[in-house]
């Protein structure tokens, strides 16, 4: 019996595989006196020696499938295993309190993190905290006759299932064997959706139940294309899905052959297709892909992927060989975008009750100025191998933005003065994601040379819904005319004063949103580079004139996002095919 | 030597008085083995027999100060105290675990509190949970030698002095003896600053450090006109405040005469001065101020004061006293704003990574129909007792809106098929609060009886600035262009279509705000009922021909919230006096 469920589509394509249960099994246990000490002792010993076969056996697949570099974290897992000290301790603990294993391996675990965490200073004793807990867990499961997931153990093609999938989830995966992620949670814009997009992995997110319907290792399709999941398949559906992929496929060399053509509707306007990055090791996706531009480099990673603040020379690095590699194209960086739901192990920062209200991005480096003047420093030095725009995120009010621009010209000068070299079409723009910036368009644009709306953000506060709570998630509609009006007042704001305006949230790539703001004359498409080809095609078949009444109607005539959706997707099938 | 420390003037009027202290002592202590089982008894008992006198001495004043009802707390805390089940189960841990007291104390009281919260269905037994804690606090910080705040206990006029103060906090003070508040933090919205004004206290907030500054019992100046606290002042200090006091009294006195007058300009147009609400028992203050209308009525107290939800008939009781109350002149009744910072002990709604882009108000009403139909049934019926306004808090969609309404129109056609009256003049309401509602505002109109513009949220989503978070509190700008342009629109988008429109918001009381709003055509102006006579005193004094620049001043030519605020101090300069 096949089952299917419906969830949002979330990166493109269709992958038919075993599932592979990526969930964290209940370790919980009771502490209770021992009567026979001898045989708790053995029973703790064959778990030990259990894990340590089995991480030598991950250690092994890691190294051949991700490289020696992976596997390093497995080397340190097996010297705590073989390490006198801690697994003597946890004996001890057994025999001289009478206790079971799971509360001696608990206790004594404890311990050591404690006392590896207390040396705040030290990166490498935070780092065998982080080993120590992972190995009493492994431990832990054996002793319970639980089986923890290891996806770095992955040695055949499957779909990953999880509830929600984090960034240290996905960084363990074997590229080769993942297929598809569905999960439980999530939306367009969750983590597990852009990477899965990045990675040109079909996803299925917000199924509701995906991880509790199917078990490890049942066959499974995954539909990213009409966002499905169907659980052991039947025949007939398999054959179904099977073309459907091959059609996709199809398309998708269609698309291909728009690589290197311009960006051309098809009355001849021409616009800009742009990608989005995170690290300069998307690259080459930027390029098979075709894009224009880099509409959006997100720095945070830089300081996320890192154990201390990135230093200036290693950004400026990393920004020169993105603008280098851009070969005098266009690049736009933003700095960085810290808080929020961005975290860095190394800077602690006050808890918030509302961080996505909080200080977030340009209010966090407008009050940690040294940190700020560092990145400033880096991408002027970097602006001189190409062009580059440098943008700044959450700017609320003037204000902000006039702080921000005079200390960047302030290291601008003073970089000048000592003889480094500074690129001379430097542009400076800012993002358009806070209300408030969106309905004052038009004094912004009066001091900034580019506008790009994050629509992520621009969303989540124009409805008042943060974007990764579910249960506000029917809130979170990209085509409210409340969103597209104050995205038509930015365009036009911008346009009014003779400055370019970009989008560079997920809504520039989405095939309702598109024609809309190509209707409202949007200037560049920042977007995943997986989707850039797919809408330049879309872009061709488009003719401006069509188009013409389009943004009045959904902003002035429409009053829900149902509406709007209907309005392009009619007017679409009448203007295509 | 005196010190002055600068603040946010959050509610008017001059308090000279000692402080009293309202600060939690540091509690923690070190568990240790004991050698003298028998003195640490004693010193045990002697905390507990000290804690005994000490709230026995607290019960007798909270009955002749506050009477029988707040003083029966203490009562139960004295059951406790001399219950040997709890105190002898101490003593027990003392001589069993050679423990010190205040170890034997915590563990003891841990388990009694876990046994009674485990017992969910039973408020009484949840009850006793908390008065364990107390106790407990009480008993420790005898052990400890501190000194716990009684507010209860307090007999003599004192300035309130503490980090922030909850609505738990103030519950308990007597309002014959407090004379002022001053805190660390908050702003002009904050609870105790809501709270001061209600209770006609001068209260100053955000000082950042006062609680460090000033000791208990100390003389001090709350300086609540223009945001000042004086620690330990001088005699010439004293006698300037005096008088100072003195004048402000005189003012009140002269805006007194305006009690029975209509609220118009110096040119003779008139509006509405409407007062804010929370329970019924704010109606004396709202007749002693002569307001002319109830513009909010928020009856999310009537939940959070109860144990559990009030009933159909307890909630439209507490409608139609206050309905009854206005003898024919509109209230205006808000449906639960509960969620965001608001919760109830007896609903468990799920932890939210940010409340206020959350399930809250009626996006929670929407989700329990339940609750929000007997609450809708509670209004329909009090409706027959005057003139009534229903009102839907949060309201972001169109969507939301028809949902609401016919739940609303579902409710009121079954009670009228059953017999019931419901009032004739019936006006059905939203408030704009989200962005998204502000942008569509002239979509809206043409679904509601009237708006009414929520400043405090609205300010908070168009700045994407939590209210309550001191670090981005510079970002709270009521008179930034953006919010204004908002309000403006909200504004134009009503009368387009024939609806009124008022503001609940702290803005409408606003000196600065208040000639902006005037400009704008607002209809009617809700605020704390002490701010009424002061505002209808400024409205005599102001012509609207005068004001007829201003609005567009200050939402299309200023930039900036201070540009805004300058703009109005020189133009009310030159027109007043």
């Amino acid at each position: 019996m096949s089952k299917t469920l419906n969830g949002i589509a979330a990166s493109d394509g269709i992958a038919i595989a075993p599932a592979y249960l990526l969930v964290e099994p209940d370790l919980s246990f009771s502490k209770s006196t021992i009567e026979d000490i001898d045989s708790e002792v053995a029973r703790y010993k064959k778990a030990v020696s259990d894990s340590t076969s089995e991480v030598e056996h991950i250690r092994d697949i890691a190294k051949t499938n991700l490289g020696e570099e992976e596997a390093q974290v497995f080397e340190a897992h097996l010297m705590i295993l073989n390490d006198p000290e801690f697994t003597g301790a946890i004996e001890e603990e057994i025999k001289n309190q009478s206790v079971n294993a799971e509360a001696a391996l608990d206790e004594t675990a404890q311990k050591f993190i404690t006392i590896f965490e207390s040396m705040v200073d030290n990166p490498y004793m935070q780092e065998r905290a982080a080993d120590v807990r992972d190995v009493s867990k492994r431990i832990m499961a054996h002793l319970l006759g639980k089986k923890l997931p290891d996806p770095a153990s992955i040695d055949h093609e499957v779909i990953v299932v999880a509830h929600d999938l984090t960034p240290s989830d996905t960084a363990q995966l074997n590229k080769n064997y993942v297929k598809g992620f569905v999960t439980d949670i999530g939306g367009r814009t969750a983590h597990s959706a852009i990477m899965a997009r990045s990675l040109e992995l079909p996803a299925v997110v917000g199924t509701d139940s995906i991880t509790k319907e199917i078990t490890d290792g049942q066959m499974m399709i995954a539909d990213g294309l009409d966002g499905a999941a169907i659980i052991l398949p039947t025949d007939d559906q398999v054959t179904e899905y099977k073309e459907k992929a091959e059609a996709f496929l199809k398309q998708k060399a269609e698309w291909q052959k728009l690589k290197d053509a311009p960006s051309v509707t098809a009355d001849g306007k021409q616009f800009i297709i742009a990608a989005n990055i995170g690290t300069p090791n998307d690259m080459p996706g930027v390029h098979e892909n075709g894009a224009e531009a880099i509409g959006l480099y997100r720095t945070e990673f830089l300081y996320m992927d890192s154990s201390t603040f990135p230093s200036e020379d290693d950004q400026f690095e990393a920004y020169k060989k993105v603008i280098e590699g851009m070969n005098g194209k266009q690049v736009v960086i933003r700095t960085m975008d810290i808080g929020g739901d961005k975290h860095l192990d190394y800077w602690d920062l006050p808890e918030e009750m509302n961080p996505f209200l909080g200080v977030r991005a340009v209010r966090l480096s407008l009050m940690n100025e040294e940190i700020f003047r560092t990145q400033l420093r880096a991408l002027l030095r970097a602006s001189a191998y190409g062009k580059l725009g440098i943008m700044f995120p959450m700017i609320g009010t003037l204000g902000e933005l006039r702080k921000a621009k005079a200390i960047l010209n302030d290291e601008k000068d003073k970089l000048i003065a000592s003889g480094i070299k500074v690129g001379d079409d430097l542009q400076v723009g800012m993002m358009i994601e806070v209300p408030a910036a969106a309905v004052l368009a038009d004094q912004f644009a009066k001091e900034v040379d580019f506008f790009s709306i994050g629509t992520n953000d621009l969303i989540q506060y124009t409805m008042a819904a943060d974007r990764g709570n579910e249960n506000v998630s029917y809130l979170y509609q990209p085509y409210n005319p409340s969103v597209l009006r104050l995205i038509k007042q930015t365009i036009d704001g911008a346009h009014k004063n003779g400055i370019w305006v970009g989008m560079c949230g997920e809504a520039a790539g989405d095939s309702v949103m598109f024609p809309i703001l190509l209707s409202m004359g949007l200037d560049e498409y920042s977007m995943s580079a997986t989707s850039i080809l797919r809408i330049r095609s879309l872009m061709s078949k488009l003719n401006t004139e069509d188009l013409k009444e389009l943004a009045n109607q959904a902003c002035f005539v429409s009053e829900t996002s149902e509406e709007n959706e209907k309005l392009v997707k009619d007017l679409m099938d009448k203007l295509i095919k």
